[in-house]
C-alpha cells in the first residue's frame, strides 16, 4: 500500500514539471517507489500508470517484491530498448524525465538513439530524493530499529578490541553479531583504525594491529529490512595522555554543540557551523577535514548534505548524522557520529550508545 | 613501479585516439592506475602528467597510495572545478576524454558549463577497462590468494548450514572467517539462498530458516589486498530427490562443458554457449535464466561479460567466472560457479572446492 502512495504522489507530480514519464534507474529510488529491492531492472512512470522493467533473474522475486507497477520480464532485449518501445506505443509521452545524478552519459547516448520521434529526454528534478528526504513514521521505525541493532554491537566491539588483534578482526566480530541479530548486511565498509591510522578519516579495518595505547575510531552501521544505521565511537585502548582528553572533550563538546542545533527551521549549514565554530576556537578546525554528517535512509549517504554553506532547511522527519571528527596526521584522530531524527521542537537521538570517553 | 608503468602505457594509447588528456573517475579505474584505494577522487591524464586529485579526507591515505601522479588536495571548490583549472592552464589540451559509461548526466554537464574554451569533451574509449582485462602476473597472484582464502570458507560453511539456523547466521559464520584470514572485506552481498529460496539467482542471505530438506545455493566472494574472488557451490541439506541429483548433475555438466571451452582464441559468446546448450539438451534451458560469468578484479564484475553473443575472444591472463544455474521456480535453484584464469593452452580453476553433490 505505502509504495501504492508514493508512485501516486509522484504521479500527480509529473505534469507540474511538465514530465509526461519519468524514468527511474537508481535502485534505491526504484525501491522506495515500488518495493524492488533486486539488482537491476528500470522503473517508468507516466501520469496513468508505472511499468518495471527486469531480467529473467528476478522473475519471482520482482512478483513478491514489486507493488504499484506493472512486471516486464524482458528477454532478449535490454531493458533500455524496452522502455523505449513501451514510449513509443505511448505517443503522449512527450517529455520523459531521466536522473542526471544517476544515468550515465553512456546510457543516456543509448537513449538518445533509440527514442521514438517527438520523445524529448530532459533532466527532471530530483523529485524521489526530495520525497525520500521526509522519513514515514514506518520508516523511522526501521531506522530506529537499525539504530538500535547498531548499539549493541558496541558489547562485541569492546570485548574483541584487544591489543594485537586485527582491525579486520574486530570488525569480523561486530559484522558476525550484526549476523546474528537479523541485519540484511553491513551498511558501509567497517571502519576499524587505530593508532596512527585513526588519523584516516576513513579508514577502512586493515589488517593492521590494535595499538597496546591509542585511540581507535569505529565507525560502523547495518542495515535492517533495508534501513541503515551509522554510528561512529572513538574508543581509547589503555590510559590516555592529557593531549588525548583534551581533544576528545573539544571533538564530544562540538558534536553536542552541533546536535543542539538540529530544529526545524535550522539550516544544514548551520548545524555545520555549529561544530565548527566550537573546533575553531578550540584551535582545531582546521583538523576537521570533512563535512558535518548526512542523510540517510535506504542509502548510507542521501539528501541532505549538511555541509559548509548548505541551505536545506531542518523539517520534522529528516534524518541525518551529526559527526565531526579532528585527525592529527600521524598522531591521532577522533570521530564522534550519532544518527538523529529531526522532530517538531529539535532532534531525538537514535544511536545510544554513551560517548564518555571509553578505555578499553 | 607497477602504477607508474600502467600509466604510461595509458599516456602512450593517448594520440592513437587524439586525446589531449584523460578525465578518470572510476573509483577502480584509478586504482589500477595510480593506487589510490579511497572514495572519492579525480585522475586525469595528459601526454606529460598525471594529477590526482581528492579532499582533505584523504591528504594522508593520497601520499602512503598514489604513485606516478601529483597529488591536488582540493579545499572550497569542487574536484571538477580543480580538474577544469588544471586543463585551462595547460592550453595544449584540445580534446578531454571521458568515461562515459562511469560518468553521470549531471557531472557532464557540469563539467561542459566550466571547461575553458577550445576544450572539447569527448567519449573515451574503453582504454583503462581493456588494460585491466589482461591480468599481470602480480595481479593473478593476488586473484589466486583471494581465490584461496575463499576456499578455506567452504569448511565453515558446512558447519554452520544446520536446518533452523537463518541464512544469515550462516553468512555471518562465512563472513567472520574472512575477516580472520585478512580480508579487506567481502566482494559483495554474500548469497545463501536455501530451499525455495534457492530459486531466485540472487537470494542474499535473508532471516529465513535454512529448510530441513533442500538445497542451499552459497555464492561468496572476499577482497583480499584489493582482488576479489568469487565461487558458488550449492549444498544440500539432508538426502537429495532422484530429481535433485538429475539436475545437480545437469547444472555441474554444464559447468565443466563451459570450462573446457575457456582457452585462447574462443571466444566468451563460445563458453556461454557451450554451458547452454547441454542445458538445452536435458530440457533445462529456460530454467538457465542469466549469463554464464562476468571477468572480475579489482570489481567483482569487469569486463568480459561472458554472454550470449559477445564476440571478445578470450587471452592468456585473463581472469573469468563460469557459473551457469538452473532456477525452477517454487521448487529449488543450483548454481557452481568457479574463478578461472586463461592460461596459454586452456584454463586453471583458481577455486578449487569440490563439486560433487555434497549433502550436510
Amino acid at each position: 500500500m505505502r509504495a501504492r502512495s508514493r508512485l501516486q504522489t509522484l504521479q500527480e507530480e509529473l505534469p507540474k514539471h511538465k514530465l509526461g514519464a519519468l524514468l527511474i534507474g537508481h535502485l534505491p529510488n526504484i525501491r522506495y517507489l515500488c518495493g524492488f529491492s533486486g539488482s537491476a531492472g528500470l522503473l517508468v512512470i507516466s501520469d496513468r500508470q508505472s511499468e518495471f522493467f527486469t531480467d529473467g533473474r528476478y522473475t519471482v522475486q520482482s512478483r513478491e517484491e514489486v507493488d504499484g507497477a506493472r512486471i516486464r520480464i524482458q528477454k532478449g532485449k535490454s531493458a533500455f530498448a524496452a522502455v523505449i518501445d513501451w514510449l513509443t506505443e505511448r505517443k503522449g509521452v512527450k517529455r520523459l524525465g531521466i536522473e542526471a545524478a544517476y544515468m550515465t552519459v553512456a546510457d543516456r547516448e543509448a537513449l538518445d538513439k533509440r527514442r521514438g520521434r517527438g520523445v524529448r529526454i530532459v533532466k527532471a528534478p530530483s523529485l524521489v530524493e526530495r520525497m525520500r528526504m521526509i522519513k514515514s513514521p514506518d520508516e523511522i521505525a526501521k531506522i530506529r530499529a537499525a539504530c538500535e541493532l547498531g548499539d549493541t554491537l558496541l558489547r562485541p566491539l569492546t570485548a574483541a578490541l584487544k591489543p594485537g588483534s586485527s582491525e579486520s578482526q574486530v570488525a569480523g566480530q561486530i559484522e558476525l553479531a550484526a549476523r546474528n541479530g537479523g541485519a540484511d548486511q553491513m551498511a558501509f565498509t567497517t571502519i576499524i583504525a587505530g593508532g596512527k591510522r585513526s588519523a584516516l578519516p576513513h579508514g577502512r579495518a586493515s589488517p593492521a594491529a590494535i595499538p597496546g595505547r591509542g585511540f581507535v575510531v569505529c565507525d560502523f552501521g547495518v542495515i535492517l529490512s533495508g534501513y541503515c544505521s551509522d554510528m561512529t565511537r572513538t574508543l581509547h585502548v589503555g590510559r590516555p595522555s592529557t593531549e588525548a582528553r583534551r581533544v576528545y572533550e573539544a571533538v564530544r563538546g562540538a558534536q553536542q554543540a552541533a546536535i543542539e542545533a538540529v530544529r526545524p527551521g535550522n539550516t544544514v549549514g548551520e548545524v555545520d557551523a555549529a561544530a565548527r565554530k566550537l573546533l575553531q576556537k578550540r584551535g582545531l578546525g582546521k583538523y576537521f577535514t570533512h563535512s558535518t554528517g548526512h542523510g540517510l535512509g535506504l542509502e548510507i549517504h542521501e539528501a541532505p548534505r549538511v555541509a559548509a554553506g548548505q541551505t536545506e532547511t531542518l523539517r520534522s522527519g529528516m534524518i541525518i548524522t551529526v559527526e565531526p571528527g579532528v585527525y592529527l596526521p600521524g598522531k591521532f584522530g577522533i570521530r564522534i557520529e550519532d544518527t538523529v531524527v529531526v522532530t517538531e521542537t529539535g532532534c531525538e537521538i537514535l544511536t545510544k550508545c554513551p560517548k564518555e570517553l571509553l578505555s578499553v
